[in-house]
């Protein structure tokens, strides 16, 4: 049973907490071939990390570049863009970088900005896009100026190519709870994860009076040490929306377009919170839920003409974030995606879909292949029927944030739905070759070897056997 | 039969032709309860009006105002927006005005702006606020300076109120061919309809190459005849969203946003795109069918706030108007508005909205009072069923714009359809008291007395009868 709580040191908050605090057993339920896990986290509240939390510390030294993180920066992933925050004063725009610790020998040059929203005022936030990098390769890069110089590094994909192994972590709605510090811990333990596929909602910043922005800072801080190290590619979420006219906050997205850039341009968008980028042997499409998408639309033009780019033999895998799912028998955002699948659910079966990562839902989700596209109004086709071109959709909604874990679902387990949990943890997509990739998701409370859930993927262009 | 030609005279434009010109005579059917009316104009090609028609001409004398046009200025009716252009230099932004043609002691101060679009440069558009106006009353004004002065008048509506007899007309997809011009001279032969609810699709400018911005301004000149004399109530249709990255157009509705104002911030809207004004006994609500307006966006947001300010003791009438149809049974643009209606249908239906107008499909189609909205993904009901609180939805995209008229209609005509005819024309809605509205729609080749469809409405919060 959920119940919502006021926050004991914040009682302008609330929390979910689940009653029954017992029940910890791990049982399996299966109805209409698909799985109902009772399994359930160890239930404390899920509690925004205090101000001083250690993941949330500003890094030492006068004007320490902070919030470091990167993302792919070019359509094929030869170049970065690097992103930090400065507090004390703007400070350096360059980064320098080399692939040799000792030898930074390259530079770029960045741009820095600030931004006010309401009654807070943002440190200076530098941008700087890392071209012409090298595939397949470790770089190192340094920020900031005379003595408070930090370094990280980062690797380079492999050329696209068919046959290329990547591994994608898959995390949403991560917030910034002890909870979120756990799955995040619990990622990272994966060594062989390369980038992160996010499905949105980042800090939960607008849960608190004015959406107050320093929670976007400290989650900044937070994810730096996974995200100063590989690319997070974003997808938006309801929370990246930060819509207040009762404080005057009328432009949608701005602490996010601020802070968190995409390489929308290089896929022949013209908006940052919907793009395309290939990695390895995927084609990666983010998707904007919360953006204009109806026909004639910029994202809808964008998304139909971007389909056709897709080039299954150079990058067999097709792979779409979004944050609201399209499937998802939570009794919890229960069709929220319902006005997007209608739309677009047709050209993902045209045009095979390997995989449909959402978030939005705080739970765990993972359907059969379905599709439901042979409506028309009057001929009452309206239920979903197995697809052997349909994607699986899966939710991935489970970072851990401050707005608690989902576990009420309806009854019976839909037909679409394989397998559901209601815990907090990470996925992990694991492309051997073109044909096959290894999916696992990973519940907060085991340990990394176990996956809680887990499928082999065939692949809908050159492989599309019955996998799921 | 309807075939795509190109056009004679510019070689770049194309035009629907219906094959069978002789089918002229009227003739009947019924289906399902419903009428597909055979009727067919005289079937000639819609091409745009040449650029010397004499409804676009420049107005004469020096930097003359022209383009002039009015809309509703704030919530109630007490201002109005006065905007027009001037091509020779900015000259004067005061509209001079009051109430006898003779003394126009009173006078406001607008303001000027340019904008252009690809290689063309608009003229100086200017916008105009009229506040704190009398009720029901009829005011003169004038633009321009020196020896180019024009003076055109309106009248206010009453303040709102139950019973306030009101009547609006309906025009949507105007474009500007010949069919568009005997569309706008019927429609000004109704010497009792008082303001306009444009269902969008304004110019069509944009199916020029580079959306040639002087058909924008053509447009302009050829509704002045009604549109400085009565508000156009403007919705946003697809072809105003002027999108096009191909010449670095990417900035969305630039032309409609720079010339056509919207009182959006009356209503709490925070984008001119969607809006809601009172108007006589009349709530209007204004939805953009190309915005965003998935849950949590600001349109969600607005809408839901906006349908519960909605007072029927005060405006018993809740009309919405928006470009694409919910209900169509034409197989031009087919379920296009499907991803609006499985997301708001079932707030039509909550808060008893009297009836829906939209345009998009270039024809006209009248629904009997239906709803789906029982669909839950896993139950099969997804069939439109007769309900008494639902809006009638009518498509009125019929006002004789370049891209030809429709006439291929989906077969058998579906149950919710329950008159349905391809042919140009527009219509009235008369607001008669709390209880009764007289429709009318009126065909081109009608003389204005004629109806060739009509419908009495009763209001769905004082007389909810079953009036479809
Ligand atoms: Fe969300
Ligand atoms: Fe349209």
């Amino acid at each position: 049973m959920l119940t919502r709580r006021a926050h004991p040191s914040s009682p302008h908050l609330s929390f979910f907490v689940i009653e029954n605090r017992e029940q910890r057993k791990t049982e399996i339920i299966e109805c209409n071939a698909g799985i109902t896990s009772t399994y359930r986290r160890g239930l404390y509240a899920s509690v925004d990390m205090p101000l001083d939390a250690d993941v949330f510390q500003v890094p030492s030294g006068y004007n320490a570049p902070q919030q470091v993180h990167i993302t792919q920066g070019d359509y094929d992933g030869a170049a970065v863009i690097v992103s930090w925050v400065t507090a004390d004063e703007p400070g350096s725009n360059t980064v320098k970088y080399g692939k040799s610790k000792n030898n930074l020998e390259l530079s770029a040059e960045g741009h820095v900005r600030q931004y006010k929203y309401y009654n807070y005022t943002s440190g200076y936030i530098h941008h700087c896009v890392l071209k012409n990098l090298e595939p397949d390769s470790t770089y190192y890069y340094a920020l900031g100026e005379n003595c408070t110089v930090r370094v990280f590094s980062f690797k380079t994909p492999p050329v696209p190519g068919p046959d290329v192994p990547y591994t994608f972590g898959l995390i949403g709605d991560l917030g910034q709870t002890s909870d979120s510090n756990i799955t995040l811990t619990h990622y990272k333990a994966n060594k062989d994860a390369a980038a992160i596929l996010y499905t949105g909602d980042f800090s939960y910043a607008d849960d608190y009076p004015n959406h107050d922005n320093v929670r976007w800072d400290t989650w900044g801080r937070f994810i730096e040490s996974s995200a100063a190290y590989q690319p997070w590619i974003w997808s938006v979420g309801n929370h990246e929306l930060d819509y207040a006219p009762e404080i005057g906050e009328t432009t949608p997205y701005k602490p996010m377009l601020n802070r968190y850039p995409t390489p929308y341009k290089a896929s022949g968008s013209t908006e940052p919170q919907y793009y395309a980028v290939r990695r390895g042997s995927a084609h990666i499409i983010a998707f904007a839920s919360y953006s204009a998408y109806a026909q004639y639309t910029p994202q809808y033009q964008w998304l139909q003409a971007e389909l056709q780019k897709v080039d299954r033999k150079v990058t067999p895998w097709l792979i779409v974030i979004m944050h609201a799912p399209w499937y998802n028998s939570y009794n919890y955002h229960y069709m929220d995606g319902e006005t997007q699948r209608v739309l677009f659910e047709a050209w993902m079966v045209q045009y095979k879909v390997d995989v449909v990562f959402s978030g939005h839902v705080h739970a765990y989700e993972r359907t059969h292949r379905i599709s439901n596209i042979d409506y028309n109004i009057t001929n009452a086709k309206c239920s979903p029927v197995s697809n052997n071109n349909a994607p699986v959709y899966i939710t991935i909604g489970d970072g851990g944030n401050i707005e608690g874990i989902i576990t009420n679902m309806t009854e019976p387990q839909p037909s679409y739905s394989a397998f559901r949990e209601g815990s907090f943890g990470h996925a992990i997509f694991d492309i051997k070759n073109r044909t096959h990739a290894y999916y696992t998701w990973h519940r907060n409370q085991d340990g990394n070897a176990v996956a809680a859930d887990s499928m082999w993927f065939t692949n809908r262009y050159f492989n599309p056997t019955n996998d799921s």
